[in-house]
Formats: C-alpha cells, structure tokens, sequence
C-alpha cells in the first residue's frame, strides 16, 4: 500500500491566497481496479487558471470544493496499469491534481509525446499553456506579415509562445514584463522586436514608442493596467484573444474606475474583434497538429522556453502564491522529490 | 440662381446638444460643373452617429468643423444634370450634408432603389440602418436557428430590422425598447417573441426571465444600462457585434462604475465575441446582396419598418436632439417642405 500525499483546498482565499488556504494530507492509495492505472507525480504544473477555481465564482469550470484535491496537470510515471495502453514505466500526463500518486482511468490519460525536447515541456511550452498561445493566435489573433502583436508576460509560457509564432509567422512581436532581467529575456533570448517593463511609470508612451504603427493584434492573458495601455494603441480591425486576466483573479486590479465605455467605445471605434477563449475549444481537433508543428522546433531549440523548477510538492502552495504577483520567471512547475 | 438653406454646427456641445450648437445659414448655390449634378432635397436622415461628428473626440470618422454643414445622407429630386447617368426628375441619394440643395459630383449619387417600397425607406429600412442590421447579423452575430437574438432601441430603424431578421432566420428576437407604447410596437407589431422596457426598474430580472436559455446574440447599439443587463445573460461562444452606444454618445451612460474588469471577465468565462463593425466595412461587397434579398420583403410587408418623419428642414436640430435621448419612435426622417 502507497502512503500518496495531497494538497486540499482548505479554505477560500479573499483577494490573494495564503498558505492557510492550503493544507498537505497523508491518504491510502487505493488499488488500481479493471482500467485504471496508478501513477507516480514527476512534476506538477501550476498555472494562474487555478486560482479561478479557488473561488466559488462564476467561472468557465466548476470550483474545486473546500477539502478537495487542488486541480492541476501533472507528468508521471506508471507504477502499474490494468489498463491495455500503459505499463509501467510508461511516462504519462493527466489532470490528476496537486498529488503524489494517483490511480486515474487509463482513458483520462495520454502518454508525453515532446518530439525528443525535455520531458517537463509536455506540461509546458507543448502542453496547454503552449496551446493556448498557438490556438489563440491562430484561430482568433491571426497576424499577418508585418503586423503588430503584443503580449503580456511574456516571459511566461503564453506569453513567450504567443511573440515566437508571430516571429514565426512574419509578424513584429512586442513583449511586455515584469522587471529587466525578465524584459532583457523577452528581447535577447526569445528574440522579440521589443520588450516594455510594465512596472514603469511611462508604460503608455514606452509602448506607443515601440508600436509606431500601432497594435494589430493584443494577446490578452492579463489586464489591469497593461489593458489601459493597450487599448489606445489597437488599430481597426484589431483583434484580442482574450485567455486570462490574471491581474483580476486576486481581485487587486490597478486598472483605472470606469473604463468601460472607453473600452466598447475603441471597440466601435477601431471595429475590434474581443474574443474570450479556453484552449479546450481547439485541442480536440488541433492538439496534435500544434505538437506536429512546435515539437520539432522546440527540441531544436528553435522555439525556446524558459521553465521555473521548484524542487519539493509541498512547496507548491508558495509558488503558486508568487506565481499570481508575477515571482516566477518562466513557466512554474513543481518537480516532486 | 436658388439661394439654399443649411444647417451647420454653431459649437461644439458639451454633453447633449442644444439648438443653439447649430446655426441656419442662407447660400447661394453654385452652378453645376462638368461631372456635377444640381439636386433638390426632399428628405433628410437623422441618425445617432451623427452626435460623434459634432464632437472632436476620436472617432471612426473626422469631426464636423465649426462653422461646417451637418453630415448625413439624403434622398433628393435631380434639378439639373452634368453627369451622364442622371437626369432632372430622377430620385437620388447621397451624403449632401443637411441641405435644401446641393450641386454634388455624379459619381456621389446613388439612384433610389427600393423594389416598390416608400422612397424615405432607402435612407431607413432599405438603407444604412437596415445594412447595419443585416450585415451586423449576417456576418458578425450569425444566429442559428433556436439561438436568443436580443437588441435595444428595438423600435428603431436598426433594432427593428435585427430582430426580424433574427425571426427570419429561425431564432428568438427579444427586444428591448423605451415605454410601453414602443415595447407593444416591438412585440405585437414586429412579432418579437418579447419585448422589454429598460426603463423598469426590474430590467436585469425581466430580461433574464424572457432569455430563460440565456442569450446568444446581442446586438450592441445602445450600451449603459442596458449592456449591464445583457452581461450576464450572455451564453459561451455568444457573439456582441457593436454598431453603437447611444447611452454613451452625450456622455451621460448610467452604468455603473467600474465595470471593465467584470465585462473582461465575462468575455473570457463566457468565450464571447465582441465586435466593433460600421456598415461600411460591409458595403461595397454586400449592399446590392442586402436590397435584392431585404426591398421585396420590405414591399410586401413581411418585413416591417416605422418612420418618424418631422416636417420643415429647421426643425432638424430639435428633432435631432430628441433623438438621442429616445424621444422619436421609428426611423427619423425630416421632410423638406
């Protein structure tokens, strides 16, 4: 029997959680019946969507309950499997959540394909955040050559997926940070046109400078003050895939009182497409055309990424919390001992 | 030699407009050029973008100077003809300003053509506000047959058409207009499923209570009040083609502050499309498509229109400011005497 480790939700934070809200608990593994698989947790993505499902607020999926597992994706090994697509040694992904072990029908599971690039990428760069980036642009941004795309955190696994493609694809990437070592990244590793530090007081006008010809296409994953800067600078026919809003999810936006008419009013005035979206909407029909596509370029190191490896599960509760206020410096994910 | 009247914008108004914003001016009127067409106006359309024009805010299309004419499109009889393609006694519209004649180039005309309707529908029902309609719904909103199509001002030229067509095409038209006379208008005239009044106090909840499967559509042309409403009625993929926001245009919306963060937020949750468009992006592949498919259901009667038409060209100004605050009930339209 495997003693297996997980983390609850304790409490529901008000405005930016606390360790309180988390609590580790020691639980039995049960056997693994006719299908299931029992899996032992590698790494543990975190991702700002969680924070959503902290709150009992109207959102796109249902609130983790106080005393349930915290909701997540992780990368594993199988341990054993009555299931016929996986034996053990088998490496594996699956939304089994902030645990150790876990015994999950082999059908929610789908063995890590990362075309030769590392393995934690799988829940990364070529995972759902990486997706999101490709889908959103792809579907919804649509850049073309010589247009303008723009994208907060953009050292993040969004972010810096969202500036590559549309290198990629002939567009000029304009990427927004926080702090310069993050901006000096964005610019010199990923090779964007431009980097701005949303910490400065000149955010506007340092934007304006380097989006002389406006901005065609702004990758939401946000908000708040960025928003603000953003929205004078979107040309007609601007559109903004809209895939999070993490300066609200604590509920302490910066952004200025009463923005909305001048938001539907550049809306009108410029005939810009806001088109809010899950990644879930593309990746039954599209998931495996992104991995065919960015796989290859990622192991090459053509697309690049940067990951924030925090060692320890039951570290995972802080990082998370940091994570939301931008500590993090690439895509977080929790590596178990 | 005809000595012309015109209106034009005396100052610029701060919030709503006053009479005294506009001035009746007394012009000789030039004689015609080669290529140029003498044309005396017999009706004048008034419609809300108009109070954009006599603002210097940034706009989707330059301010009226002062001292400058009034924009707008006119149906009028040709005097004298310069131009190949038009002779005395023709109807013709085009964008004269608010005139009583005017020497326009040819190429700026349009023959009337409304398939056997009144010739004030071609700047109604058949013209710009009825293109709005369609091609906002058409090629923005796509209503599918069983889908919730709601719309404010829906007495008016643009609301009438989108909910008919939302008939037509085989959804639910739920209208939302001023008073009891305009909501009885909507439902028992049109042939709306509902009609709501966004003057009741209980508007969120009466909204909700006729959306019962929530609302698929909305077309956007009033915002304030109304769009706060809408919000959280809106359905995942639902689709907001904005073509106006009257309750905004004197800067006097009475919606509530601070609502940004909550409208992104149901953008993302919701995976909403929000669309800004003017008509004119549409037009020049899809008038011609609109008036063969739209001026025979207009003929027949199987599509329904109301006009407001005000008599005697200098009571343009007043008619123009009761509009915006709801006071005309249909299509505004001033006959010249």
């Amino acid at each position: 029997m495997i003693t297996a480790k997980r983390i609850v939700l304790a409490s529901r934070p008000t405005g930016a959680p606390k360790p309180e809200n988390f609590r580790v608990e020691d639980a039995e593994l049960p056997e693994a019946d006719e299908g299931e698989v029992t899996v032992r947790i590698l790494y543990l993505s975190l991702d700002p969507y969680m924070r959503g499902r902290m709150s009992e607020a109207k959102s796109y999926a249902a609130p983790v309950p106080v005393d349930g597992v915290m909701e997540g994706e992780t990368i594993g090994e199988v341990l054993k499997s009555r299931h016929n697509d996986f034996a053990p040694g088998d490496i594996v992904r699956g939304r089994t959540g902030w645990v150790t072990h876990a015994v999950i029908r082999g059908d929610r599971l789908r063995h890590v394909e990362t075309h030769g690039a590392p393995l934690t990428t799988a829940i990364g760069v070529l995972g759902m955040p990486g997706f999101t980036a490709w889908s959103g642009l792809k579907f919804i941004g649509k850049p073309k050559p010589g247009e303008t795309v723009a994208v907060a955190a953009a050292s993040g696994p969004v972010g810096s997926m969202v500036g590559q493609l549309a290198k990629l694809w002939g567009a000029r990437a304009v990427g927004i940070a926080g702090g310069a070592d993050k901006c000096a990244f964005v610019k010199d590793e990923l090779g964007f046109h431009a980097a701005i530090d949303h910490r400065s007081e000149n955010l506007p006008s340092e934007l304006k400078t380097v989006c002389a010809d406006g901005i065609d296409v702004y990758f939401e994953n946000v908000g708040g003050h960025v928003w603000d800067a953003v929205l004078p600078l979107l040309n007609t026919y601007g559109r903004v895939p809209v895939c999070g809003l993490v300066a609200h999810y604590n509920g302490t936006s910066t952004s200025e009182s009463d923005r909305l008419p001048e938001t539907m009013s550049a809306i009108l005035r410029q005939s810009l497409l806001v088109r809010g979206f899950i990644q879930t909407e593309f990746a039954p029909d599209h998931f495996d055309e992104f991995l065919s596509d960015i796989g290859p370029r990622v192991a090459s190191g053509e697309i690049k990424y940067r990951e924030d490896i925090v060692d320890g599960f039951e570290n995972a509760p802080e990082a998370f919390i940091s994570m939301l206020t931008g500590g993090n410096f690439g895509k977080l994910i929790v590596q178990l001992s």
